[in-house]
């Protein structure tokens, strides 16, 4: 049934078939048996490992193999949940020191610069939480779902996760990003690394219920609704304001899945608010509470915090939406080149306004441009990767990314964002990211003026 | 600047507003003063749970309170790396009890029945070692490339990981399925979850370089080349033999990348084939050698295993496509339904030669289908999830789905399959698969004849 000649050299090495016993050997049919004899000589003692390396000495061609190609290695199954390679260890989401005054109120940063794709590994996914997290018990855990007054939503109700869990579902992909990433930025301060300039952003496949169908369960009035309160369960009882619009459109999530499992603890298990293209702070974690009612309700996280101070002064509230951006994440500050010659330049761009047009690449300051490739699928209010070869000269080099998305926003630089913005705010910077390759090969964070 | 009236009953719960210092509190806008004020005298002491334990039997307004909503919870970055949730840690890849002699030749099955959406958790993937896994160093770790004479490539190399991962990479969703995937239900063995009959499937992002660039690197000769061979790095050496059409289309990727990070080590660390479409056995994990010949190379893992037995005691080799495929994860054995009412069914479906079209979804055995609705993004050779709407009378009902993808094949029956196959094969079993819905809302494997 094949042609397979096994007298040819270098068609096959001379594998180890150490699986088969000398009954199966026999059974083999002949035109194979030539190639397996010399073989089995040294493949049938091979069961264990010691055995192979008793024979090295006498049998050159298995010298110099590795350990993992002379012994049975570890079983299936063996702790149930799998974790990533040792030599990963590195690979943390950290936090930035000395940034807040407890680790229970701060951020984490997701490792950025060693990741692939659009998915963020959920052990990786960037954390912000405001008074620490639980892992709350689902079958404890309700979500109350009532309106400003009687009217406002006829059937006030109670819903265990069994509840929610029964209802129609869906599953998207969107990306998820704190207001204040890249907020260091905006006072000139040049953070080393994308881990901690841009680490504040994630990106999960989402799997829950669409909220307007819960609120259609409970009768809420469409005529005079205008915002839902969404209320978290910590102590932080963290509280935002949700224009209905994104309700009803059927974009706002009750979500319990995340990358194909239960959302994690420190990501709000048993159930969070999703809010696609909508600062990370509205998706309000171990989510108990939703409520309909007419009017913004300025609670403390809208009213003190999550506010953009501008030139004069003043502050705009409610700026919610997660303007286009994109970052490069190799080469990314922190990295080094090691030698002059091919690399692929690859980054993410998002827009909380739809989904991403094109990424213009520069490594020369912004003088020219190049489209980088898009991988697919381009997805709406999604991480998109892009990807473009770059053979380096060896000179200095700026290298930056320019996002457009499906709506016509461009990605500003930093003069275009400070003439309108100043330099004093926190929140919502999407300006163009530099990165310095020096002749040495180490990258550095810059700011061009 | 807002219109928030917090006299207004219900608007606001009496939050702990507990960040606040006792001069943030005065520097409040005047109208917030009186809702924050009752709240203050007990949240500012909600520094600890203690103190607010103690404080409970005099405030009934936080008697109750879940311990999550009272103190300081887990800081950031706790370990740098996440774990699930200890409330779902039964939901483990699992092996089945005397399926093989040794755990480190034999499979592990991803519990689909607990799985979202259509990315697999990598912690959560499946497994099927031949000869256990091993965790390699990626430094130490190389492939290479050659031919199977001198004119078939021109120029063989020796890759280090650094060098593949400077290249050119790309990133796509795609499925993987062993071809034994549903092996057991040959024999009309009644598995008893769909852990057990379809959990040898997995689904991830994949990053990593295109073999065809790396072969144009290297100078093969691309109007003789008809075949490559992949070889794997653990100690079973699993060869296997890839069309050269799959890898000139661009298909075929060297992957280092999974789900957003590095691949796991039981699943191929550093470096694996993926061969989109095509059973899992030719994803060839610690993948060490690519060569490119002009004849399939017949190895162990192509003659005497992953080979289809027909009816006449011949056998099929080289059966390679993963054909059209669906199951509902949801209802499906091993789950109870505690009483009559709505449902939400849920499943994925699948192809090796394409895209999802449609799954069309039947309760009652076959006699009548309704359409489901596919989740988006619907993506080439990947998983797709989709959805159905239910109302469970509480009498038995016989649960199935069917797919049909985008070239027009339709899964079949087992009726149908077994007239062409028989009943004596272990790979490729692509059937219709029926639950049944017992009045105690038990939920059965059973086959149809």
């Amino acid at each position: 049934m094949t042609n397979h000649d096994s007298t040819r050299p270098g068609r096959l090495r001379r594998a180890p078939e150490n699986l088969l016993s000398a009954e199966q050997l026999a059974a083999t049919p002949a035109q194979r048996r030539g190639f397996l004899r010399g073989a089995f000589a040294a493949a049938s003692a091979a069961l264990t490992a010691g055995a192979v390396r008793a024979q090295q000495a006498d049998d050159p061609a298995i010298v110099n193999l590795p350990p993992h190609a002379l012994a049975l290695g570890q079983p299936v199954a063996l702790e149930g949940y799998g974790h990533p390679s040792k030599f990963e260890a590195n690979l943390q989401r950290r936090q930035s020191p000395g940034l807040t005054p407890t680790r229970q109120a701060s951020v984490s940063f997701a490792p950025l610069q060693g990741l692939f794709g659009i998915v963020t590994p959920s052990g990786l996914h960037f954390e912000r939480h405001h008074q620490g997290w639980w892992d709350i018990d689902p079958s404890q855990h309700r979500l109350m779902v009532n309106g400003s007054d009687e009217q406002m939503l006829k059937r006030p109700m109670v819903f265990t996760m069994d509840e929610l869990m029964r209802l129609p579902s869906v599953s998207r992909f969107h990306f998820i990003e704190c207001g204040a990433n890249t907020g260091m930025e905006w006072g000139n301060v040049a953070v080393p690394t994308v881990q901690y300039t841009h680490g504040m952003l994630s990106c999960s496949e989402f799997t829950g219920v669409r909220l307007i169908d819960v609120l259609n369960m409970c009768g809420f009035d469409a005529k005079r609704a205008r915002f839902v309160l969404a209320e978290g369960g910590d102590g932080s009882a963290m509280t935002r304001t949700i224009p209905i619009e994104l309700v009803t459109s059927g974009q706002v999530l009750l979500a319990y899945g995340q990358n194909g499992e239960m959302l994690r603890p420190e990501n709000g298990y048993p159930l969070r608010l999703v809010v696609p293209g909508v600062q990370g702070v509205s998706w309000v974690k171990w989510l108990r509470r939703i409520e309909v009612g007419d009017q913004p309700y300025a609670t403390k996280d809208e009213d003190i915090h999550y506010v953009d101070l501008m030139p004069d002064g003043q502050h705009r509230q409610y700026t919610s939406i997660q303007e286009v951006k994109s970052v490069v994440t190799t080469p990314s500050g922190g990295q080094i080149l090691l030698d002059k010659g091919f690399y692929n330049i690859s980054g993410l761009a998002w827009s909380g306004r739809g989904k991403i047009a094109k990424v213009d690449v520069s490594v020369d300051g912004g003088q020219n441009w190049k489209p980088a490739r898009l991988e697919t699928p381009v997805l709406d209010r999604c991480l998109s990767r892009f990807n473009l070869p770059w053979t380096w000269d060896g000179k200095p080099a700026l290298v930056m990314s320019r996002a457009t998305d499906e709506t016509g926003h461009v990605q500003p630089t930093y003069r275009q964002l400070r003439e309108v913005r100043g330099r004093r705010s926190i929140y919502h910077n999407n300006s163009i990211q530099t990165w310095l390759v020096q002749e040495s090969g180490e990258v550095k964070n810059v700011q061009l003026s």
